[in-house]
């Protein structure tokens, strides 16, 4: 963790009721921790989940969105997700998902549930097939070892390249009665597509009916997971799923329109934000943490563009990585995120607090030394205005060091 | 040049009869060596131009496209391309178009023609006043300089960052006649956009009629140019013109439907392929030279897609420059490219000759050290078979390597 980042601590992570935690070590590579994560969910549990866009989807990912579907469709609860690190099952063809299946059908026979009420998350090397056997085999004392206090070991056993675990917990009263999230992912940016990438669970005890959460879900990942990036690539395995156990001494909340949903939506997109953002710390060879937050464009679209423009160009991001107040690339990325149609005579953008282009040209007080100042720092904001509408976009990245290229290119060596 | 190129001598660059080209040394920057070029036309000569869709495009591409359109529009003639190196007149806002203006005022009362007869370049660095005193100043020493057998000094000229001269040269024998067509070019791939970027210039004594030119330029450039990336950034000042003096001794070219039209076109075309590929040879750090081939797509845009989301990602271009034949990347880029019902159990792909990935999944007879053999060779085409159409595109990129981040973070320092 090049990013100053303070990962949580077990008493960090709140129990969230009706969630336990069992994990066991399968070793489905030579790892010498546990690899297999089991979740299990108390009866009358909801989930929603928002899966890769990648074309090349592994076959978990199929399952999980088929088993969440007939979830919802058979209005029967969401009762467990498997997680194995170490291999993807991903090009894995037909025996890659029924190996995939093969998986929920025995958390399934433990559970004493459905195999559709099971959710499979895998993630490792692509292309290889999962280990099936030592998977299974691993199950009965992952359920033995469950417990709803497990949250940090949880996030350990899913690591793969990860330099430290995510978790994230926080709590809302809600009626007088106190709500729990948890959550933990996995990835060091979408940056190790053969590692397939990013997982990530977060857990409440809220009573929020089914219908809530897919919207939920797609929500809280447009301002978290999807405004992180390390490197613009797109996973295999890429899984987000948010449940509900309703398990709170709350009554149901069943409309996007009851404030108290607003209360627990805004405390799961916090928890969300958070592993988002430990992500990015955790980039590969990431020495600086940026902000880009973009103001005043036509629609939030325009915004993500730009944001993402900035995000994404190499050459931004080694002079980030410099501490070099490189105008000239900024604004080519703004100038290449943008519509056809922007302004360029209404544009400013700031570097934290100073004033850099000023509509269009370079700001009449802007000193560099201003600029390396503030270059220099570990954290930076880069801050867009496009001066033609009301829409805005913020998106979170790390730069590209010496040690990315060194970390990508010895990778497999 | 990491790269194996040989350039282009001077004797390798046929004269275009009615083309002369002169440098001077306006010391635009501290460079012990010639930064302007002046390129004169004869009369009766026509031009076309494309240039950089970025929002913040710089003066002279403001200019320069409001020029040949008056060109056209008024039936003019092309009479001269004026380039300056060092300063890039990009993000100068009102005078820096008043300066743009003022250079082509000047090479017009030199030359003995109207301004809007007169085409501008600039590249260099972004944000700072051009130093048009200066500039102006030198335009008679290069006028004076001008003949015909200048075009090696020219390709001289207008470098920056580039750490070889681009230049190219053909003939095409038409109707028992010599035609020749010369071109040069500078830039580090896409990759410089502080010290804005590419810039071409090609030209041919093939009488081919005005209205011919602009869909040559924009054809010529899809299949050349475009399809060159070094990292996926479009400068402020990018730009390329076609001129045709038909100063050759055969009849005029008026129509398309020509078979000497494809002749000649077919002749520019492969000066152009081989300036854009001279331009990623010369990407910074660049130690091999990749061709991305995507075959049996939908539609052209379907396939450039695809190689261009496998040419930019990182982790395929780190991988590259490791030697090591990292398949999980490239699936995961070729899945990142594709369109939404991409049927993934289709597709197929290989490093040169060695089938890798049979649709879908790994080829049965794929062997790790037939694919890491492959990526040791300094020259790699990744050949994509989509399996559903009979589309297809090709794209050169470079890989990233140490010395990428080095030459990027310490650009400036």
């Amino acid at each position: 963790m090049a990013v100053r980042y303070t990962p949580a601590t077990a008493d960090d992570l709140h129990v969230v009721r009706g969630i336990a935690l069992g994990t066991a070590r399968a070793r489905i590579k030579s790892w010498d921790r546990d690899d297999v994560l089991l979740i299990l969910a108390d009866r009358g549990s909801v989930a929603a989940g928002v899966f890769t866009r990648n074309r090349f989807c592994a076959a978990p990912v199929l399952v999980a969105r088929h088993h969440l579907a007939e979830q919802q469709a058979q209005r029967v609860d969401f009762r467990a997700l498997v997680i194995n690190a170490g291999n993807a099952n991903a090009g894995t063809g037909e025996p890659g998902l029924r190996d995939a299946r093969a998986t929920c059908v025995e958390v399934a026979r433990l559970v004493g549930c459905d195999p559709a009420q099971v959710v499979p998350y895998s993630t490792g090397v692509i292309m290889e097939p999962l280990p099936l056997d030592r998977l299974v085999a691993a199950l009965p004392a992952a359920q033995a070892s469950a417990r709803p206090d497990r949250w940090l070991d949880a996030a350990r056993a899913i690591m793969t390249t990860d330099t430290v675990h995510k978790a994230s917990s926080r709590r809302v009263v809600v009626d007088g009665e106190t709500v729990s999230v948890t959550g933990i992912a996995k990835g060091s940016g979408m940056i190790h597509p053969d590692m397939a990438t990013m997982l990530a669970f977060i857990a409440t005890d809220a009573p929020l009916a089914a219908p809530l959460l897919a919207p939920l879900t797609r929500d809280v990942t447009g301002v978290s997971f999807n405004a992180a990036t390390v490197d613009g690539d797109t996973s295999t395995n890429d899984s987000f799923v948010i449940a509900a156990t309703g398990k709170s001494r709350i009554a149901p909340i069943v409309a996007a329109s009851d404030p108290r949903y607003a209360e627990v939506a805004a405390t799961i997109e916090a928890v969300a934000v958070d592993l988002a953002q430990a992500i990015v710390r955790d980039g590969e060879g990431a020495t600086k943490f940026m902000t880009l937050r973009v103001a005043n464009g036509r629609d939030a679209d325009e915004c993500r563009r730009v944001a993402f423009a900035i995000a994404h160009s190499p050459l931004v991001k080694t002079a980030f990585f410099a501490s070099d107040p490189n105008l000239g690339r900024i604004v080519c990325a703004i100038g290449n995120g943008a519509a056809a149609d922007l302004d360029a005579s209404r544009v400013s953008f700031w570097l934290d607090d100073v004033l850099v282009v000023d509509r269009g040209g370079r700001a009449a007080g802007y000193r560099e030394e201003d600029g390396a100042r503030v270059m220099k720092q570990d954290e930076i904001t880069v801050r867009v205005d496009l001066g033609r509408g009301r829409a805005s976009a913020e998106v979170w990245t790390c730069d590209f060091s010496h040690d990315y290229v060194k970390i990508n290119a010895e990778y497999r060596s």
